[in-house]
């Protein structure tokens, strides 16, 4: 397995393989991997011949400097991780080659960036646009696999590709969950046992309402509130948001769902009972609910 | 010589070239071709086995309607010219095809989109770099070759393809002139024969600031007096602005010039003697001041 730290190089690379007829796919990661990004190493491998990975923590779409201070770091067991799991090439660059002097150029990706996660968290999409473009020049490679439960920056991403006229194909893997049901985030393993068990919150609210769509229940007012009950739940939890879009254009969905329809949740963990540390995690489920005779087909 | 009108059919066509070896140089244009893009094909030509030439009246970039509608157009002639000029494509995309629907992404470059064009064309950089970006992202090239005479849409694009990692080099060609120095524009056909003429007031004012700058004047406002002066004796010209600035960041220049300085002009030239009508052009010189004998080096 290669390592290289350089764009210049990683172009280098990309054009000898292109120009030996070999696919290239691109799994971007911010590192402290684990096995959700394994499940993307392994859609990656279906899909090319060369699975590269890139683990580089963005500074700039941190948008609190302490969650970048306690960002999870693992670099050497995941350089073990990607050679275990066949990759080819890891691109692990500093933060000045990625961010030279002078740098003065960001992607914007307009209303898919504004609602949801981009609500709270100001400029955070815009970084997660510019570097991921420049991950996308650097590399070049053919296919790029992205998690679904970065959900909305799964579509800002393939808003961007679409829109800048990326000759590349943008994929995106189902989320992998613990045993409990727990969707797995590298900002998992900051939590206490208390907060880990409780965690399990966001998962069952989706899980509730999924099951309430499933029988019928199309109104997002009772949807929404049988998440707030999970959640309410967990003392440790504290909700930032729970809203039904759409899964397309991320605008609000109808009072009454009429077809599939994005549930997301951003959840506050707090670390030890009345601390102030707290662990900001997402989930997310696509409810498709049941037509019911009479229903309306929306 | 091949005519394309999608992206999709321009991305393979350039797949197969770089998988065949041969190096492509992109001229990107809004067409009215005359003879300074006809030196963007030489230039081309000399660095590249491919020369594809893209049209493209790009609407986002005007800040006034107006101003696009009476942009000159002359597809079919313009065609005859690449052809002539031995280009081997011609990327000529419909509007829709660059603007599909629901496009929500834009490229902002920072500081160097903010002075001179970029204080009075509102969005007018954002949206250059965009739709360079995507001519990059659609052709693929090896090499984009871009007039001097839009100084700072030159210095943005540069700056853009840095900062994002596009591995493609960009390539500046000189200013080509008529005999009588005006600067071959495409906006110059919308000239009358009297502001046509008084036109050349533009490079007589880059004459006397370079002349002045070559027998050691340094002095900013010196040289700035200089420029308003030959812009004066045309009555049918305004300025919109003559500065001096650093030609790699276009910050101010010092009071005194220390070193190479960008002049740059704007100027609007009135159809018709008080006619509301008006013809903006532009144009600019790097002035090399003379150390003299007990001048600093700056």
């Amino acid at each position: 397995m290669q390592l290289i730290e350089t764009v210049r190089a990683l172009q280098e690379r990309s054009e000898a393989e292109r120009a030996a007829g070999r696919r290239i796919a691109l799994v971007p990661t911010m590192g402290a991997l684990h096995a959700g990004h394994l499940a993307l190493l392994e859609e990656a491998r279906r899909r090319a011949d060369r699975v590269w990975v890139s683990i580089f923590v963005n500074p700039t779409q941190f948008d609190d400097p302490a969650d970048l201070a306690r960002y999870p770091r693992s670099f050497e067991a995941d350089l073990d991780a990607c050679r275990a799991a066949g990759a080819a090439l890891v691109f692990a660059p500093a933060s000045a080659e990625m961010y030279p002097d002078g740098m003065q150029t960001a992607i914007e990706v307009g209303e898919l960036s504004w609602p949801l996660c981009g609500a709270t968290r100001s400029g955070h999409f815009r970084a997660v646009g510019t570097i991921v473009a420049k991950l996308l020049l650097a590399a070049k490679p053919h296919v790029a696999v992205f998690g679904e439960k970065d959900f909305q920056q799964l579509a800002v991403i393939r808003r961007m590709v679409r829109d800048l006229n990326f000759d590349v194909e943008i994929v995106g893997a189902p989320i992998v969950r613990d045993a409990d049901g727990l969707a797995l985030s590298s900002r998992n393993r900051r939590l206490d046992a208390e907060a880990r068990r409780q965690a399990t919150a966001l998962v069952q609210a989706l899980d509730a309402a999924e099951a309430a769509a499933s029988d019928g229940v199309r109104d997002a007012a009772r949807l929404l509130s049988a998440v707030r009950a999970k959640i309410a739940r967990a003392p440790r939890a504290e909700l930032e948001y729970a809203e039904l879009r759409d899964p397309e254009t991320l605008r609000p969905a109808p009072a009454q769902l009429g077809g599939p329809t994005l549930l997301a949740l951003a959840v506050h963990m707090r670390l030890a009972d009345g601390g102030a540390e707290r662990v900001r995690l997402i989930d997310n489920r696509v409810l498709r609910p049941a037509l019911r005779a009479g229903g309306s087909a929306g």
